[in-house]
C-alpha cells in the first residue's frame, strides 16, 4: 500500500493558485478561459497516472477512472472553477486531494473501481446557478429553468457552454456517469469558523443545511428628508430595518441555524429623502425542514406586522429554495472514525454552504470531510487553511476512500 | 392700482411645463439646454413688460428691474431650474408668480424699486451643489470648494458653467447685485404635508432648518450566510439598521425636528453573505442649533455603542452642515397677516427643506410664503397644488410685495 502524498498536494495547490489566480484572487470562474487552463491542468496530471483514463460528461464534468476488480465504483469528487477573486483552496483543494488519492491508489488491486470527478460550474458564479454539473449528473437540472440566464455582458449561458463543448439540451446525459456508483465522498474547507473555534483540524459533515432564499421588498412612500414631520412617514427602508433584526432574532432563538439579510437597495437611495422602498434578501438555513418551514412562517409574519406598523406594504417572492440533505449515516460514522485516527479528536457538523456532495446525497450514499477554514473566510483571496491541516486533510480523504472501498464492496 | 392676473401665473405654469418637461417630469437641470430654455422663455416674457429690463450676473442670475423713485430696492425670487423627473412647481411658481406681480406693479409709481430674481442652479441636481447662484450672491459660496466638482458624465462644473456664460472664479461679483437691497421675498410650495393636514392653502415660512448631514460607515467582516453561526457575526448592515432606528427614535422624542436615512449602501450586498460594510447617510433638520447639536452628538454615541454591540466600528464623516436661518420677524408677521386677509386663516412653519431665500436671510431681510402641496410630494411629476391655491398664492405675493415696498419705505 502506498502512501499518499499529501505535501505534493499542497505544492499542486500552490501550481494551480500560480496559474489561474492573480494579485485579487483565483480567477477560476466556469466556462472562461482561465477554468479551461485548470482543467487542462488536471487533464496532464492525471495522462502521467497509468492505468487512468480520463473523459469528460455531456455536462462538461470532467471524470477520472482507475478501474478495479468490479466496475461498480466509488467517487470522490471536487470543482476547480472558483467564485471571481476567491480563494485558493475552496473546490479545488477537493480534486486536487482527489488526484492524490487516485495516484497512491491506482497501482493497487481494489475490488470496486475508483473515480475522480471535477464538476463544472459548482458556483455558479458567472450565470448565478450553482451546481449545475453535479445537478445534471444526479438529473435534478432543469435546462428550460437556465436556458434564459445571462452574464453580466449579455452572453446567453447555453453559448457559454457550447463554447467549451457542452449542450445544454444534452447535459442531463451525464447522468449515466452514475449508473454503477457506490458512493460519493468529498473534502472541503469548512469555509466557516466552527473547527476553528473548537480548535479542530477536521470534522464529518452531518449533511447541507435546506436553504429559503426569498427577495423581500417593502413599499412605502419617499418624500422629502427636511419637510415631512416624522410622525407621517411611510419609510420602506426603516420597516426593512425593523425586519431584518427580527429575522436576526428569531434565528438566535433556534439551535443551529442561519438567517441572512444580504442584499439591502433602496430607492430613491439619496441623502435628502427617507426611501420609498427597500428590498432585502433573505437566505434561511436549517438541517431541519420542520424548523426552515417554521422560520419562513414566522419570518413573514414578522415583515407583515412591522410593515403594517410602518404605513408599509410587504412582499415576498422566493429566489430559490432545496430542502436539506442529510448524508449517509454508516458514512458519517465511517468518517468520524477516519478522522478520529488520523487527527486524535473529530466532530459532527452542519454544512453551511451547499456542495456538489448535496447534489449526490439525492441519489448515492454520499460523506464530506470539513477541513479547518481560518477565520471562517472563503471567497476571498484571505481564504487559509494552515499546511499542517491540510495535509491531515488529504490523509483523512485517502483513508476515508479506501475504507469506502471496503464498505462498499 | 393693477390686479395680478393669478391665472395667468397658472397659464404659464403649465406653458413652461410643456416646454421644458416630458412624460417623466420636469427637465429643467442646471446647467443643461432645456434650463437655457426655460430661461430664454422667461427673458421673452419679461422682455414684453413696458419699464422693465432684464440682465444676467456674474454667477448667471437672471435679474429683472422695474425701477422706482429710489434705487433701494425689495427682491421677489425663485429659481427656474429642476431635479431630473421634477414637479411643474417647484422653483418656478415663485419666479412665474413674481412675473406676474412684476406685470402688475411695473406700470404703478412706487417709492422703491421692485426687482425679480431667477437664481441659477438651486438644486444642485448635477453637481451635488445647491443654492450655487444665491450663495454667489450671498458671497458665501467659496469657488473652490465647487471647482472639482464633476457630474456623471464626467464634465467639470467650470467647464458647464463656461458653456452659460459663466466663470467661476468671476462668479462672487454678483454680490454687487444686493447693493441697496431692503428685502427678499419668495413664494414656495411646501414639499411637505404639513398645510394639507391643517386644511390651510397659505403659510408664512419661519427660517429653513439647520441640517447637519454625514456618511456614518460601519466596518464588521462580512462571511458566508450559510457557514457562519448567527452567534460569531460582525454583521455591519444589522449594526447600520439598528443605528438608523435610533436616530429616528431620538428625532421622534423631540419637537419638529427630522432625521432621515436616505443612502444605505452595503458590501457585499450578495445574497450568500452578510454585509461587512455598511454606508449610511444621516441628514439631521432642526430649527434651533442647540437642538441640531445635541441630536448630532447623540446619534454618535448610540452608534459607537451599537457598532461595538454589534462587534464592528463606526466612522463618521461631515458631507455638509448649514446652521439654522430664521427669517426677519417683522416680515414674517407682514406675511402672517397677508395669508390671513387672502386666505382666511394663517399658520407659522418652518421649512425642512433649503432654498435661496435662506441664502438671502444672511444679508437681507427676508421671508417666504408657502402654498399647500398636495400629499406633500416634491421632486417627482407627482407634485401638486389645487389651482385654486396657486392662484391665491400668487395674490398673496402680490399683496407681501405691495405690503413690503412699504415697510421698506
Amino acid at each position: 500500500m502506498s502512501e499518499v502524498d499529501a505535501a505534493r498536494a499542497v505544492d499542486e495547490l500552490r501550481e494551480l493558485k500560480r496559474r489561474t489566480g492573480n494579485d485579487d484572487g483565483a480567477q477560476r470562474v466556469a466556462w472562461t478561459d482561465t477554468w479551461k487552463t485548470a482543467n487542462d491542468w488536471l487533464r496532464e496530471e492525471l495522462a502521467g497516472i497509468d492505468g487512468v483514463t480520463v473523459d469528460t460528461d455531456a455536462a462538461g464534468n470532467l471524470w477520472a477512472t482507475a478501474p478495479g476488480e468490479s466496475e461498480r465504483f466509488v467517487i470522490v469528487g471536487g470543482h476547480l472553477d472558483s467564485v471571481p477573486d476567491g480563494g485558493w483552496l475552496d473546490g479545488c483543494l477537493n480534486v486536487i486531494a482527489g488526484l492524490e488519492v487516485l495516484r497512491a491508489l491506482a497501482p493497487e488491486q481494489r475490488p470496486l473501481t475508483l473515480k475522480l470527478v471535477s464538476w463544472a460550474d459548482e458556483e455558479g458564479a458567472r450565470f448565478g446557478r450553482s451546481l449545475l454539473g453535479s445537478s445534471a449528473a444526479s438529473g435534478t437540472l432543469d435546462p428550460d429553468s437556465v436556458r434564459e440566464l445571462k452574464d453580466r455582458d449579455g452572453t446567453a449561458l447555453p453559448d457559454a457552454l457550447r463554447g467549451h463543448g457542452v449542450e445544454l439540451d444534452q447535459a442531463l446525459e451525464a447522468r449515466r456517469g452514475l449508473d454503477g456508483a457506490a458512493a460519493y465522498l468529498e473534502l472541503h474547507i469548512e469555509q466557516g469558523p466552527v473547527l476553528e473555534r473548537l480548535g479542530l483540524p477536521l470534522g464529518a459533515v452531518l449533511g447541507t443545511f435546506g436553504v429559503e432564499r426569498h427577495a423581500v421588498r417593502f413599499t412605502g412612500q419617499h418624500a422629502h428628508a427636511g419637510s415631512t414631520p416624522m410622525d407621517v412617514r411611510h419609510d420602506a427602508f426603516l420597516a426593512a430595518a425593523r425586519s431584518a433584526l427580527a429575522f436576526r432574532e428569531d434565528a438566535e432563538r433556534r439551535d443551529d441555524v442561519r438567517a441572512t439579510t444580504g442584499i439591502v437597495k433602496v430607492s430613491p437611495g439619496i441623502v435628502t429623502a427617507f426611501n420609498g422602498t427597500c428590498e432585502l434578501s433573505l437566505d434561511q438555513r436549517s438541517l431541519d425542514p420542520d424548523v426552515l418551514a417554521d422560520m419562513l412562517a414566522t419570518a413573514k409574519q414578522a415583515s407583515e406586522r412591522i410593515a403594517g406598523e410602518e404605513g408599509c406594504t410587504v412582499a415576498w417572492e422566493r429566489i430559490w429554495q432545496i430542502e436539506p440533505l442529510p448524508f449517509d449515516a454508516e458514512l458519517i460514522d465511517l468518517a468520524d472514525a477516519v478522522i478520529a485516527d488520523v487527527a486524535g479528536t473529530s466532530t459532527r457538523l452542519p454544512s453551511g454552504p451547499l456542495h456538489d456532495a448535496a447534489e449526490m446525497a439525492r441519489v448515492i450514499p454520499t460523506v464530506m470531510l470539513f477541513v479547518k477554514s481560518l477565520r471562517g473566510l472563503s471567497h476571498t483571496k484571505e481564504e487559509d487553511t494552515p499546511v499542517e491541516d491540510l495535509e491531515l486533510s488529504v490523509r483523512a480523504l485517502d483513508q476515508l476512500t479506501r475504507r469506502t472501498l471496503d464498505w462498499a464492496a
